[in-house]
């Protein structure tokens, strides 16, 4: 229906995770009445970005360098590693301004169906670090998912195989929750792990 | 927090309409963990549309040639030109397949608070045209908001200076519309303009 170069415009944003047909019509218009020079600018930091950014070579975080921000900070703990999903993990950890020890980014969580394996996950690259035996204390820091919870097991069993402390996120009431609006899963957990004050 | 690269493409990512700081860092990072190539193809892709993409010479729609292909197809009415606010638009009244016409596209609604005059929206170009005498009705099909009022107000007195027949869509009952979930204005409307069948 439109011309050639607005058709590819609006099927090329539809790479961006939530945007559909009629999202993808509204953004491609956007960007031509409104933001010419922004959709240029976007575009040459989606291909600065996409060039110069991989992983970090201690945490597996994105980063253009070859160790990220946290890993050379001599002042982090690196006894300590906090396990997580992906980078913006990372950053609610940070945000919280509760832990100064190291993490390391799994970018996903096992999912056989899915084919992804320890290796995809750079699990493997842990367990060469943890043979190593400069870790002292796993976190885990996986989400409270099925899949997340798999991945937490697999990777506790590395840590005892290697007698490292392994942990793993308390579960229970959020703060500021209303009991009435919790799930029945988080209530049990909080009521099992309760704690005597 | 995150490296400059990445920070950069989260703030580009922003020019696009609701997309908000939680929003970005989630497509930058979906973007770098599963879509390296479409990232690419989107910044190829947003280049070429906003280096190629320029008004359509005779309904000022968004085209790469010098005349859209509504305007070039000769089986279609030159005589009656539809005015709408954007190029989508076009589309909805080409997707109803009720309409042989031609258009003109706005770009927008007059909005004297934001400084948009009619130069700002070509009706300076509508007038040359509606004066060179090939048009014979005027369909105003902007939207039924105050701004979208008030420029069909103003086109139509343009209109009927150049003795051109001037219509506005009919407003009424939406169909499968339900009445008791229809607001007043609308049911006022679809009342005043009742018809005997």
């Amino acid at each position: 229906m439109f011309s050639p170069l607005i058709d590819e415009l609006m099927q090329a944003l539809r790479v961006l995770p939530g945007v559909g047909p009629k999202s993808a019509q509204r953004m491609a218009f956007h960007l031509l009445e409104q933001e010419r020079q922004g959709a240029l600018q976007l575009a040459r930091s989606l291909e600065k970005a996409i060039d110069g950014v991989s992983y970090c070579n201690g945490c597996r975080t994105f980063t253009e360098e070859s160790f990220c921000g946290i890993c050379r900070n001599v002042k982090r703990d690196g006894r300590t590693v906090c396990v997580v999903e992906s980078p913006a993990d990372i950053l609610a950890f940070e945000q919280s301004g509760s832990y100064s020890g190291h993490y390391f980014v799994l970018h996903g969580h096992l999912s056989p169906i899915d084919g992804i394996g320890p290796e995809d996950l750079g699990i493997d690259i842990l367990e060469s670090r943890l043979a190593q035996g400069e870790i002292q204390e796993l976190i885990l820091a996986t989400g409270s998912t099925v899949e997340g919870e798999a991945t937490a097991h697999y990777i506790a069993e590395l840590g005892r195989r290697n007698e490292v402390t392994v942990s793993r996120l308390a579960q229970g009431v959020p703060l500021g929750g209303e009991l009435e609006y919790l799930d029945g899963g988080t209530l049990a957990h909080a009521l099992n792990s309760r704690r005597v004050i």
